[in-house]
């Protein structure tokens, strides 16, 4: 039997956690979740909402653990991993406003009536939980995107039970977390089971292929997603799977914007693609920067910073294996130039140096955009508009693209054609920023087209709940029968009568 | 080259309608879809609620060829026809209304602000259409689930242009259609290719691995719907696929129910079953009949009433040979027993006779469980509650559950254990009447649990747009580069404003 270990960036060097998971062991935590799903809705909103709140809390109590043990597991860094935590809770708690302020369930009334094909029902409609939902933990955020992260806070606000399949890079922070969670279930009169784990990989694939799962949330390589999606394809039940996969994320800068501030886009660059070692799905891995004097200024200032980038430790040995290799790959390519690199690491463990290369715009092809996960950036030198806009034609889809222009300079007056070519390709869209740093809120999409997700969802943000519900209705039901949200005297939530949404007043 | 052909199902006689499409032509009609999307964009919600409209009108000018067209290709009878056509027309204008009220776009602003995870950018979100949509038309619905149905109804409304593939069954129809659409497009000045169709089984399977088809909207068999997922899965790029597939539909009728009205039950069971030739997705297909008295004289009026049906045609010939096929293999199933069956076709075509089958609930298994499209139901005699609820709980999932109870009686005082295992095998639940009639309303589903569809969606009503969507973020954008739908003096539709949810006042 397999052991699942902790393994230190720093060093390379391991210890055992724990016994990755048995498929009877998977089986069984499966149908543990499912037997918790009628408690987890028997406790209603109000009941998971306060679930999502505790669970906050619980973490936050065991916050300094939870960032010491993370930070052994991954060398984030402990400043990251506080405000990874302070961004965990936040989303938790987010999620339980989410499932009192009740939207999400898009609760419908139409009356009896009249219509053209004759006589109508009663019609009432919500939106009700999938079932037990298996989440893959991400290996680049310990909390946020992993046992405690945006996928089950989305499952359990929408009333499913939860099995996260941990990450092999943070096992111990995955069971602190865990425990937190079981903690907060417990308090709160939540079944036991709301939050299960399994380690290890083989536990993954038996886990997707349970009968008991309805639905797949997932943060990680394309690889590993096409993997997943052939297990589905292969149930005999075939069920949703919400994959985030891989991004390119490119940056546009116009002539304008690097003639104006050129200096200060390379800092704000060279920032975004080396926190957390570049390590974020949402690292800007192509800048696309104009031929001329402005542009050579601005990749000059890149590879200064570069160059002056210490050594990152990667967040495990296949991160940092896959990082070399790619990375001495893409400098190999026929028209890519290796501008910058940073000071190599010395010694033990998964350091990397940050690298810097460019590429004329007409020799970009699919080898050269291919994710690079770690501090790498392509700058994308351009002639003219068209030259840009054929080659940002040629990209896969992100999750996020950014442009940088000049507000009040006649060149970037009309900035339509560039957006119409990035709005297929993208999943948001910034202006005078970078990629990186993911607002968890509302109006945020953290989803894009394929290859960046393979779902027309957000995984970032309240509506990443739609994800885990399906819609249910009630023909002439008896109103004892109907949920309470749907009965005329049912709570003061958002509802649409008849056609009209209506506010609770 | 193969020629699409129209068969009338009331002799078999067949007269060739137009030649399929080739790959090439099916290539050309994709790419000019993809052409047409920003003409389909720049014209607004307004426009497309437009050409929803005159869709609808000119579908109603066009009344009187299309259904005898239908008719002569379908046999469903001009009366349903008729029906359907008022049923489409409803649609289409409805699918208008809801793309002027806006709230289908879940349009959301956060303005910048501090967060705890610090300052937080200026976040607005709304969702966009996906690009150009891969519909197919339903045997069984020549209207509405097929060229002028909602699938087009909902992508259309959500800005998104339409390939239908026409259905074999109803070609001419389905260019007749065509027709109407496209003279309203043109009449509203919108693309001329805003929906496009192609001919023949070979140009269906081309159109969903075409690089410009970006979602599929399916209504057919479950191996259908697998046989053109293995060609999604084959993509570069997977897309959205949303099939409604094969359901049985069962109706529970309880003891003190049956006692009550078994007679108007058994009456309006078999109607049900029959109408439209028992080719409706909704169609009952298991009746649950308690044992005893009550229940022995409820089978009896059902074997009257199907002896008593009249032969009906199928829609085509594949149809014909599968419910000859089904209801004869499930007649020879151990434990299952032809109660009655009404009188045989005579002559040509594809008639057939109703069917009512008997088997005890304990004796239930997949083979009875199969859907077989058609005038037959399968009445499953119980013994008492719990054998009830373990027979229903090895059913696979459905569009629609019906329960007939009696309100007063205090044997079905508790429905509660009855709707546990119901909920989780249906997309409706229904009281008192029958599954067949799918109201187009905002509280409809139509979908449910594998095999129903694959989907989390409905197919039917107002809610099925967002299956065509997908959400984008604007960052920090400035007022001029935002659609008008997020600017600051946007048009009044209902919005979430720094996460409260505004309607226009």
């Amino acid at each position: 039997m397999s052991t699942a270990v902790s393994t230190d960036p720093r060093t390379g060097e391991s210890t055992p956690v724990a016994p990755e998971s048995t498929p009877g062991e998977v089986a069984m935590v499966a149908r543990a979740a499912a037997d918790a799903a009628p408690g987890l809705a028997a406790i209603g909103r109000a009941g998971r909402a306060a679930l999502l709140r505790v669970a906050a809390a619980r973490l936050e109590d065991a916050g300094d653990e939870i960032v010491d043990t993370a930070d052994r597991e991954t060398a984030i860094g402990p400043d990251r991993l506080r405000g990874e935590l302070a961004r965990t809770c936040f989303q938790l708690r987010l999620f339980a406003d989410v499932a009192e302020e009740g939207s999400y369930l898009e609760a419908t009334v139409d009356h009896a009536r009249d219509t053209p094909m004759g006589p109508g029902p009663d019609l009432r409609r919500m939106l009700v939980p999938l079932g037990p939902v298996a989440v893959f933990g991400a290996s680049n955020f310990p909390l946020a995107f992993s046992v405690p992260g945006g996928d089950t806070a989305s499952a359990i606000a929408a009333g499913c039970p939860v099995v996260v399949k941990a990450h092999e890079s943070h096992p111990a922070t995955s069971l602190l977390a865990f425990r937190a969670l079981r903690a907060a279930a417990n308090e709160v009169g939540a079944p036991d089971r709301t939050v299960g784990v399994v380690l290890g990989k083989r536990a993954g694939a038996a886990l997707v292929a349970d009968p008991h799962i309805t639905a797949v949330g997932f943060t990680g390589s394309a690889a590993g997603a096409r993997a997943l999606q052939e297990i589905i394809n292969d149930r005999p039940d075939p069920i949703p799977f919400y994959g985030e996969l891989s991004s390119i994320n490119p940056v546009v800068i116009t002539p304008a914007a690097a003639a104006a501030r050129g200096a200060a886009i390379a800092e704000g660059m060279i920032a975004s693609v080396t926190t957390s070692a570049g390590q974020l799905c949402t690292k800007p891995g192509l800048a696309f920067v104009p031929l001329g004097a402005a542009g050579d200024a601005l990749v000059a200032r890149m590879a200064e910073l570069v160059a002056a980038t210490p050594p990152r430790y990667l967040l495990n040995a296949r991160i940092h294996d896959s990082y070399g290799r790619l990375s001495s790959r893409l400098g190999g390519l026929a028209g890519v130039e290796v501008v910058s690199t940073g000071p190599g690491p010395d010694g033990a463990g998964f350091g990397a140096a940050a690298e810097l290369l460019t590429v004329a715009a007409d020799d970009l092809r699919p080898e050269v955009t291919e994710e690079c996960f770690g501090p790498l950036v392509v700058a994308v030198r351009y002639r003219d508009h068209d030259e840009l806009l054929a080659a940002l034609r040629e990209l896969p889809g992100s999750l996020a693209a950014a442009v940088h222009a000049e507000d009040g300079h006649p060149d970037d007056a009309d900035l339509e054609p560039l957006l119409d070519v990035l709005r297929p390709r993208a999943g948001r869209i910034l202006f005078d920023g970078y990629p990186t740093g993911v607002l968890v809120a509302w109006a945020q999409t953290h989803g894009g087209p394929w290859p960046a997700t393979n779902t027309v969802h957000t995984s970032v943000g309240p509506t990443a709940i739609r994800r885990f519900l399906r819609p249910l209705t009630w023909q002439n039901a008896p109103q004892r029968v109907l949920p309470p949200e749907l009965r005329d005297d049912g709570p003061a939530i958002p509802h649409r009568i008849d056609g009209i949404l209506r506010l609770p007043s």
